[in-house]
């Protein structure tokens, strides 16, 4: 069934839909009165609606039944990533949303050879934003990950986390296998006592990887050197690795 | 370093590069004499390679070290997916070939929109292996998987396989969250008595799913349906979980 995120946080009982989700529901999809979607609210909740009546410019809706389906990552995790090339972004976060990522940020890393120019930045995440928001409605997610972008690593403010980590490639090299395993397993004894979700921040390095000079700062924020198997993977493949283990490791089984 | 691989199994002392290995190196990377390059044998050992002589059609190395890093997955994967659209077979097989997959076998699905007309496999098929080669080198793994295809599911031979599974998304709906965990446990089971590397196949609908008559035929074959968390994903990230959680599983920790 189509599922839309609306702004709302309470949807009213008789429901106007909003621009955009009229657009989709009512000019590309054609539904009809009788018809129905999923709205899910900004507290996470999922409202079976069903079309009530529907006009050339405007259209009602009311819920059937409300339901908090859990399919969110029991950890928010933030995915920190060195700005990649083309449209790597675009599928980056495609498939990071897929797999449960809550927010996802580039930053202009040292080896980035892609470049965002500042008059451009606010237009681009608009756009990224809207990939994410279509691949949490294809994957029934019940939250948008947050886009963004920060200038640089210095800009990020990592004292929010709980849980730091940054994927590195040479650790991997080295024959580090252990600690993504140490943290998860962090992450799991947090669990059993949690008041509200842990979060956790991953960075990743572009293309060309996180420099020498990253990876000290890195470690200065308190972020624990992780490598992610001993097969090396593309910048944009790296985050997914991180969230399936995740999911793995704390969702299944 | 610059890896390839070569299709002899015994790499001479005066080695002459391949045509296709000559012309990456020489004419596209413009590799002089003196300069080094990493040569995968069959026999998955990694060659440390020195040019000594470059000609203008020929070209010349000499092997510097051998060495027989251990960078594939203990369990031999392979991936039977249904035909998928446009050019995601190809996404499927760059991203599973980083997460290590042994056999990516395409076959037509019930569900599958996408059909390749039977004069245009065997060249289909030339085109991925390629494909599959370029991210084996990029990533440095020792072996290249295997790209196939298959008309249609009941010509797939499940009889070799130890470990069968799969991933169907009505499972996840139901809350299935054990099944996955369950294999990867007996997989590991053997590898402790592992005489021989498990294979394990693991079956991924198209677009629309696996149909009925296909997760019945599938489970007289011996596959256990499983769920691969709460999140709905595309066809092509299913098998990218999957590797994931595996090698998170049974290579890290």
């Amino acid at each position: 069934m189509q599922r839309y995120f609306t702004k709302l946080s309470e949807v009213p009982a008789d429901y106007q839909l909003e621009p955009q989700i009229f657009h989709h529901a009512i000019r590309v999809m054609r539904a009809k009165e009788g018809q129905m979607f999923e709205l899910v609210d900004q507290q996470q909740r999922v409202k079976l609606m069903k079309l009530t009546r529907v006009f050339a410019n405007q259209a009602f809706a009311k819920t059937l039944k409300t339901s908090l389906p859990q399919v969110e990552l029991p950890v928010r995790v933030t995915i920190l990533a060195g700005l990649i090339k083309n449209s790597k972004p675009d599928l980056l976060i495609q498939k990071a949303t897929e797999l449960g990522a809550a927010k996802i940020i580039f930053f202009n890393a040292d080896f980035s050879v892609a470049q965002w120019k500042e008059q451009k930045v606010a237009k681009k995440l608009v756009r990224l934003q809207k990939i994410a928001q279509g691949a949490a409605e294809q994957s029934h997610r019940t939250q948008v990950p947050l886009i963004n972008f920060v200038t640089e690593l210095k800009k990020f403010d990592f004292s929010n986390y709980q849980f730091k980590m940054a994927a590195y490639e040479e650790s991997a090299k080295q024959g580090e296998r252990q600690n993504l395993s140490l943290i998860i397993q962090k992450v799991k004894q947090e669990l059993t006592r949690q008041q509200t979700k842990p979060a956790l921040v991953a960075v990743f390095g572009p293309e060309g990887g996180l420099s020498m000079a990253e990876v000290a700062y890195l470690q200065r924020q308190g972020c624990c050197l992780s490598g992610l198997g001993p097969r090396i993977m593309r910048a944009e493949t790296a985050p997914w690795y991180l969230l399936a283990a995740l999911s793995f490791a704390l969702e299944l089984g």
